[in-house]
């Protein structure tokens, strides 16, 4: 048999009893005749603790030095379970992102992967070790300094690894089951997805479905990693991700995939933009600059009475007030009457392959949205993705109307926990 | 100016406060015109709350899966120290032992530093950078694992940084304001000493002062570093340790260096060793092979009628089981009565270069103990160190007739804490 990847993220190594669980799943998996590698994130908060601290030293810390503090989290968290494993009777070794051969460049704090040389990791299976990898961390090529790889990154690191290593599959635990077709604490009748395709993925990470980061999922398309998701507290069969397309005849698979939604944004709305060639532009520009991240963006065709027109984007809360910012200093220079921001929306949407070849689904959730009551702001559509903003109070409505209005809801319900798998 | 080597131990960096304090110091001696590079311990109880942890998982932890979560906790501490000089305005990068050129034997736990390539540091300090080094680590030279150097790495680390990197001085800095005649907390009016000679403190290492390891004390004297033992807590001066002999006009350099204690060991006593050629060495044969430390041994003259005699040594009271056990098993062949364990001894010793040209000290010494009603189990004398074994319940006594009768007390007592430096 070849080698797999095991992620376990935060969540399923909190503490010692977390820790020696894990070294069981992993051990059995080796005992079944893989070659197993693991990575495995820092336990818990211990992240946020360490982020804490450091907020205690210094309002901004050294890019630099911020990496090499929280990189001490995922050695404390690999330490441990190298011993757990060791003490059921099998070798392992763990390995910093350094030592795994994790080449990212240098941008500190968001990473990016570079190259992976894994040399001591296939070393460490010839001997017939179990590899455990820390993940979230790198080195950076020029400077070898160390690095992290920011939200996602442990998944990309498996991944990464994975596609390395040529894997036969990338397994990521945390404490869900898989790919849901909607958030159970919202639709307690979301059914988990057996399969989906990594497109489908992609549209459901950049939703707001938190247990894969995009990141990650491009990486595995990349590299065609099958990944899958499953919990380290069962035994379950979680999700496929594969490059595997919807086939028409196949019954199981639904038109939609899922139902996702994000809290996370905010909207802006620049009114009253003199509708000339180059406005637009510039104000994009001065977006751009400021290094905000846009996620949808509207243009109304201008009254042709005033040649003025208001332009409306979403971008993540986070992001808003230096985003405001950025644009009252080019206020002058691009004309406009006033800015408006408001962070009382969510994004809801449907996402699926299916649609492809099926007319009438946007109709379709239109409806079923206006007999829930659900105002729409925005519309954003992608091939396979239709996703609407709507007033924040009114997501759960929205994201359970789709989910009916699709025959998403399984008469079979099981109590799940819904939750992100942190880094 | 040239470089100045600084270590700070856990508990001059326990928390925010501390690291921020340290911070100053570093940036004052950087403003004062040196190069200077921080070798600093892991926060506070760090270590010990690592241990534990990997005590929950596993009873026997892989050695170098231990070495490679305890050099979390210096990871933790420098970076923030690193990012509290950032924040001084200081530019500051934060080194592993690895990255350091710390470069180790492959023994797990108390890796011997082999060589020191410290490239890294010398180009952070070409660019006018604070360095900043983890204390207690380094790694393999063979296998590129990480490894951590025991007992007083820290200060080790930092005296074999100051050889490699030819620095002026090597500061050893912790919560006690220097070397005391005697431990304040059973003498309080022990008198810091100004300097010792490297041979002094070895021989104060050895018998029990916390204050510096031996290790570091000896990589010292081989590489001719002079140390300035002094506290993070105050300005002023500590205890230079340098190869200044003792001259004998000088009015302040006191007979006695000081007295030392020591509590942490035991005495075992073979009763009826047949007094034959090799006997005695079977017996140290055995615990050798025990990989048992032996400190102080006296063989008593055998009593004619018998033709038996009785063996004594003293050992780490960690080691006494081991010790036991190991000489059980070579009863038969050795052929002795019985043995006697004591754990309930301490070692009270007088160390001075100036014992050298000064006749009686020896008599002074037992004269003194007599007087305060110790009785004395053991002796052991070298050049410039008399050793005895009394009750522990005496030492506290011993200590103080001794500092007395060699007119090492102070009129002029101040409060002090007393402390080891942790690692």
């Amino acid at each position: 048999m070849g080698i797999v990847v095991q992620k376990y993220g935060g969540s399923s190594v909190s503490d010692a009893e977390g820790v020696k669980r894990v070294a069981q799943r992993v051990v059995d998996a080796k005992r079944e005749g893989h070659d197993v590698v693991v990575v495995v994130s820092a336990m818990g908060d211990s992240t946020d603790d360490l982020i804490a601290l450091a907020q205690q030293i210094s309002p901004v810390p050294a890019p630099r030095e911020l990496d090499m503090l929280l990189t001490a989290g995922e050695r404390i968290s690999m330490a441990l379970l190298a011993m757990a494993i060791g003490n059921l009777g099998q070798e392992a070794r763990s390995f910093t992102g350094s030592q795994a051969g994790v080449i990212t460049d240098g941008t500190h704090g968001k990473a990016k992967i570079i190259d992976v040389t894994p040399g001591r990791i296939e070393r460490a299976l010839e001997i017939g070790a179990v590899a455990i990898v820390a993940g979230f961390q790198g080195v950076s090529q020029d400077s070898k300094d160390i690095t992290t790889l920011g939200r996602g990154g442990s998944d990309t690191t498996a991944v990464a690894l994975a596609a390395a290593l040529n894997a036969d599959v990338c397994e990521i635990y945390s404490d869900v089951d898989g790919v849901f077709t909607a958030d159970p604490r919202i639709v307690p009748s979301a059914r988990k997805r057996d399969r989906l395709s990594y497109e489908e993925m992609l549209e459901m990470a950049a939703c707001g479905a938190k247990i894969l980061h995009l990141r990650c999922v491009e990486y595995a398309r990349r590299y065609q990693i099958p990944i899958h998701v499953r919990s380290s507290f069962s035994q379950k069969t979680g999700t496929w991700i594969t490059d595997q397309e919807v086939e028409v005849d196949d019954m199981e698979q639904a038109i939609i995939a899922g139902v996702a939604h994000d809290r996370s944004e905010a909207k802006i709305t620049v009114v009253g933009v003199p509708d000339k060639v180059g406005e637009a532009a510039r104000i994009f520009e001065a977006l751009s600059d400021a290094q905000v991240n846009l996620d949808m963006i509207v243009q109304n065709v201008s009254a042709a009475a005033t040649n003025l027109t208001d332009i409306s984007f979403t971008l993540p809360r986070e992001d808003g007030q230096h985003a405001m910012t950025a644009l009252s200093r080019v206020k002058d220079q691009v004309g406009y009457d006033s800015l408006l921001y408001d962070d009382k929306i969510g994004k809801v949407s449907l996402i699926g392959a299916g649609m492809r070849s099926h007319p009438g689904v946007t109709a379709k959730f239109f409806a079923a949205l206006a007999s829930a009551g659900v105002n729409i702001a925005m519309i954003s559509t992608s091939e396979i993705r239709i996703s609407v903003i709507v007033d924040e109070a009114k997501v759960d409505a929205a994201v359970t109307a789709a989910h009916t209005a699709f025959e998403l809801d399984s008469t079979d319900v099981e109590a799940v926990v819904y939750g992100g798998t942190g880094r």
